[in-house]
């Protein structure tokens, strides 16, 4: 761990507080949250389940990485250098690894699909998924350039193949879902697209350049605010979806219409 | 930190776990309160959520001001000085960052106004706020009293805004409301002006008095009424307001009939 500024350890823990606050809130709003018919119930509450795990996550993370440090006085200057007890970065992967999947249940659930044209999709976004964030833990945790390579490129197989199916496959089932909502289920898949960039994009960056002060505490915050985005703002669009559908198939007008780009392949 | 006497000491740390009770059992309440129609169910169920973010928020800034304090013993006498740990003013800024906008969100959805309407309100206050507060943080953690009158004045031009918004804009729309609920919004919209009042006002004397043992517990004491009196005693507002037209569209008289000022702009 490399030394921080008595600034920078506190934006990084602040910043994590702020994750257990933000991840918390989503997950009770997605239990409670009113307005959802008992068909698009299970999707939200997934959202919900997401969100509480990712709670119980940043709380070992804060707790993890404010032990990692130590407070460092020297005459009038604070700064904070490594304590030796270790910052767990598996707790990220845990939270992945059992999230991730859930993400794409949510996003499934929520289209209502015909059934089995729904099971088949999501039986391979969820295996692709698990894949990829398994495959990244070896190479995290090395600190051997070429098998942090390896191991990248091994888990860049299942992300782009998420990404096929997210925007090829299922892009021919959105036709069959209400106008009004298409525009936030296309938005829901670009969050995902583009929160999801940020981790093999961070990952590369700590690969060839390695973690400088600032590099550890923009990892930090960027990992923090993709998965702030990925699950509580995401599962925000889910909800809006859940509950446009629902107004609509009892005659109501959707809450929210949104005009999305053609969706159609 | 200054210096506290133990009685200083236990009634910061006191009426910070009061906190904790009020805005705990205020998230609680909210969740589970009965008799509101599923149409102001999402103004009721926000509230819940600022109040638990909160709560989550103060059991933090519990834990930061026990901590950045030691007990001195000096014959039989106790008092309270400096541990060396900060005691961390983000907690407050953090919570205030994501709870405020949601305050203005409780509003809005507790008037229903016509979509488009409620919308653009919306989208003005929520930015506004969110701006006023992060505004406000700079100038906190500086010790610079020309910078921090700069931030003040920079956080005080979106609060003036709000406020316009509020008064005025909202001034206008107000008159589509049921008679009979029309002094419980104008109260809450007061108790938001003046609970919010507090807090330019003891970041002002902040900046032109410092804070001694007598300020420092003040401040605290006032951050922590002003929150419990905008969030808690403001969301029970929305309740009163929510439960009465939910029962005023059933055709049933309104739980409280509040005569407030005339509210025509």
């Amino acid at each position: 761990m490399p030394e921080l500024t008595s600034i920078q350890f506190g934006f990084v823990a602040n910043i994590l507080s702020m994750a257990i606050a933000t991840l918390g809130a989503a997950a009770i709003f997605f239990f409670v949250g009113p307005g959802i018919s008992p068909k698009y119930k299970l999707a939200v509450t997934v959202s919900g389940v997401v969100c509480a795990i990712a709670t119980y996550h940043y709380f070992r993370i804060y707790d993890s990485f404010v032990s990692a440090y130590a407070m460092n006085q020297v005459g009038g200057s604070v700064t904070y250098v490594a304590s030796g007890m270790v910052f767990n970065d598996f707790y990220r992967y845990a939270d992945w690894f059992i999230t991730v999947p859930l993400l794409m249940v949510e996003l499934v659930a929520v289209l209502a699909l015909p059934r089995e044209q729904g099971r088949k999709i999501l039986l391979k976004l969820v295996i692709a998924t698990a894949l990829m964030v398994a495959l990244g833990y070896p190479g995290e945790i090395s600190s051997d350039s070429g098998t942090r390579w390896l191991w990248w490129t091994l888990s860049m197989i299942p992300f782009i193949y998420v990404l096929y199916v997210l925007y090829v496959e299922l892009g021919r089932a959105l036709t069959t879902q209400p106008q009004e909502v298409r525009g936030l289920i296309n938005l829901a898949r670009n969050v995902t697209l583009v929160s999801w960039m940020f981790y093999p994009i961070a990952y590369a960056i700590k690969t060839v350049y390695g973690l400088d002060a600032n590099g550890e505490v923009a990892i930090q915050a960027g990992y923090t605010v993709a998965d702030i985005t990925a699950k509580a703002g995401y599962g925000l669009l889910i909800y809006a979806i859940a509950r446009s559908k629902s107004r609509l198939e009892m005659g109501l007008p959707a809450d929210v219409v949104t005009k999305g780009p053609a969706l159609a392949h």
